[in-house]
């Protein structure tokens, strides 16, 4: 069992746990949620068992101080919160239940107090409670450098049903759960130093897995293909086509945006709307003849969904069409600061 | 999917891999070994389906340089290879067998490069390919720090097979799977300087994890307490004992130690052997009346076992006997680099 290992290596190397035992009790989880779990932390490893009539997920993301956050863009409570929501995302763009999750933090040595790094826990553990989600090992190491918090969710979904970016067919309809470019928005206004007030923000710093819209699809039954958007929709569409070896052609105006984006120039808005990334909503793919039968699902759980384009036959690119014009999208992405700086 | 992600990251991060493609077509696998995954690599999280006749398993384990091992002491392939046995090793402590894993690395901007990190993935893949895991999902990250190899391992074993360290009672025998205090041996002989021909080294660079082992013991199906000795047998000791609510009396002319171990000191053997760890042998006790069944099914097998103690009532305390005295162990474990610089 890694916590107790990890409590037994707090008391040697990290002298920023001071009352050792309080820290300990902390994070142990006081109640478990999944009926699935048989053990869970307090032996060398976490077991479990899972129904035959599901299939199971798994996914890890890492976030590293200084790349993907900073204390100036995020809180410790967020930077936990986010950490487990984005692994959260990749369940969801599953269309998953997330059931687990396993966390490895790393812990400088210098410029993190015991009570930033209890923060860091009540962040995961406050999303990780939304969805119901026990946590079912890690370890808690230290390092020279900067903070590294390295996650892997474990899900589940109805068995045979596969929403993968390899699925989309020409004819699809290509469809977006949210407005895009807030995070990206967010962000610009963090590192210009306009601290939460600024306008986003809350896009970047805390991001909704988008698990029932998920749930919602997987549910429905039809061919999805489907992505979370972690890396900007331009970046996700590229993983569509290639995967699907099809073309796809997104229209511009019909792309949802957040409130208030056309206080921006068009160039701004654009390229946070489709180069931006982590807004977490989902992309994805469905047959023209299923996508009214999609609309009215989401209408009835209270969800939106927006047509943002379609699959085409040829090659395997990503357009955007405006008017009557139609240019072709580069495969960029999310930019981390050390592209920046 | 992380790895199409992490490429993307690379490209901008990463100055180190030059030669990008090249990269990516060295760590991609080229084949699977398990018919339980659905989807691997390639998308926003892998697929599986496990019966229902198995539980299921996972553990996570993260080693920092500088804190877990330097360049001196592991070459990058064998920083990869016990990055994974690690993990592997905490699924044999539960009698399983290891499936699938997730790789999250975090390499420094300088001073590693593209050939060291194709190393580290090629140490893991050696002993993923000998145990025929999967690896279904990953993420490699630029850091300013120390280079992190975070793993999290998933294992099945037969449903109702609980070999929990809260299984030990009163009257069992204390029994272990091999030899201890060979890995801190070869540490302390790697850290004076002596190199890859120093006495041991092997059992800190390349440890075996005793699936094989763990395997016999959860089919035997007796009720058995389980530990894989990452942190001394001392330590491992004290959390069974913890664990089950018993004592635990090891028997000093038992433990087995490496051959030649005679030659050092008493008290820095016996240091080593209780408290050294990183051996990745297996702890554990089971009934008295099981016990010699347990030797045959070992002997059947070809694998060795050792008795080397037995558990009391009174207390949660762990004892060292030797001849007619007797005398408390504390739960020490584990050195850390940090520790003794």
């Amino acid at each position: 069992m890694k916590f107790l290992r990890f409590f037994y290596k707090i008391e040697r190397e990290m002298s920023l746990v001071k009352d050792e035992f309080a820290f300990i009790q902390s994070i142990t989880p006081a109640y478990t949620f999944r009926k699935e779990l048989i053990q869970g932390i307090g032996d060398d490893a976490a077991l479990y068992h899972i129904e035959s009539e599901w299939d199971e997920i798994a996914c890890t993301d890492t976030m590293v101080e200084g790349i993907h956050f900073k204390k100036s863009t995020l809180s410790p409570f967020q930077t936990g919160r986010k950490a487990l929501a984005v692994n959260i995302s990749d369940i969801a763009a599953m269309g998953g239940i997330p059931m687990f999750y396993l966390v490895s933090i790393s812990v400088p040595q210098t410029g993190w107090s015991s009570k930033q790094l209890k923060e860091i826990y009540k962040g995961i553990k406050e999303i990780g409670d939304l969805y119901e989600m026990d946590m079912i090992g890690g370890d808690t190491v230290s390092t020279r450098g900067d903070l590294h918090i390295a996650i892997t969710v474990i899900g589940k979904v109805e068995k045979g049903r596969k929403l993968l970016r390899s699925n989309a067919k020409a004819g699809d309809v290509v469809f977006l759960t949210g407005p895009v470019g807030g995070s990206a928005a967010g962000l610009s206004s963090l590192l210009k130093g306009e601290g939460s007030d600024g306008a986003y923000v809350q896009f970047h710093q805390e991001p909704h897995p988008r698990v029932k819209q998920g749930r919602i699809l997987a549910k429905g039954g039809y061919r999805i293909s489907l992505n979370d958007v972690s890396d900007g929709i331009a970046s996700e569409s590229h993983e569509i086509a290639e995967a699907s070896d099809v073309s796809i052609v997104l229209n511009q105006d019909a792309i949802p945006a957040p409130e208030g984006f056309e206080a921006y120039s068009s160039f701004q808005r654009l390229e946070w709307m489709l180069n931006g990334g982590e807004d977490y909503e989902l992309i994805g793919t469905v047959a023209e003849d299923d996508w009214a039968n999609v609309v009215e699902l989401f209408q009835e759980h209270q969800e939106s969904i927006y047509k943002i384009g379609h699959v085409e036959d040829k090659g395997t690119s990503v357009w955007m069409s405006y008017k009557d014009q139609k240019f072709k999208l580069d495969k960029k992405g999310y930019n981390h600061f050390s592209s920046k700086e």
